[in-house]
């Protein structure tokens, strides 16, 4: 069912200084600042070849990752994104193996059918599928 | 410098229900349990075709995730590993720029040189680089 790994997301505290560290320490394609504020983000979108890391900061009120990072302030590894082909079959199978869907699919960053998976049913890491 | 993501390591407190939920529940193509007692842990690796999760179970005294799980006993996203053509010329790069390594280079668990990177200076998220 799951595909490649899309991505993985890592929560930041400031995204410019975080940006710089991955483009200058460790000389990663590092893309520009994109602003998205229909979610809540600032995102950095790093091209690793075969896959991406997107670093994320909190935009606004009500961000979905500015509880993460009370919890964690100085950053960390917010989730990964697998591709599935089809987003009804893949919550189909999930709820009937007691996993729970966090809400309805809904557009994701890239404009493409998401959900989320709750972490506790997957040894503490929040797994997001996106149809692809 | 960094090249391609080679693995995202998950520690898990028991590795034959994490491997069971990510091939029955997320169809995930699951590999053996392979047990490296020189690394401290049990894996189980999963192939998404562009790159790898890692699943890590503590083995023994002494593991390496074994304080991960004592703070997150449900498991977690432990580290993340890319691809570099040169440690020695990553490792110079990165402390030149301030960036602290652990320790020397050693063999990691798939038999290459590898370096793991503070997690205070990448944003919470621990980074492994190994030569490849």
């Amino acid at each position: 069912m799951i595909g490649r790994l899309n991505h993985i997301a890592i929560a930041v505290p400031d995204l410019a200084a975080a940006a710089a560290k991955y483009r200058d320490m460790l000389g990663a394609q590092v893309g520009a600042v994109q602003v998205l504020p229909e979610h809540g983000v600032n995102v950095v979108f790093i091209d690793t070849g075969n896959t991406k890391v997107e670093l994320l900061e909190p935009l606004g009120e009500g961000s979905p990752i500015a509880g993460f990072l009370n919890r964690n302030p100085g950053g960390g590894m917010h989730h990964m994104c697998f591709e599935v082909p089809d987003l009804t079959v893949a919550v189909a199978r999930l709820t009937a193996g007691g996993a729970r869907v966090l809400g309805e699919p809904r557009i994701g960053a890239h404009g493409r059918p998401v959900v989320f998976l709750h972490p506790k049913d997957f040894d503490g890491t929040l797994i997001e599928l996106e149809e692809v």
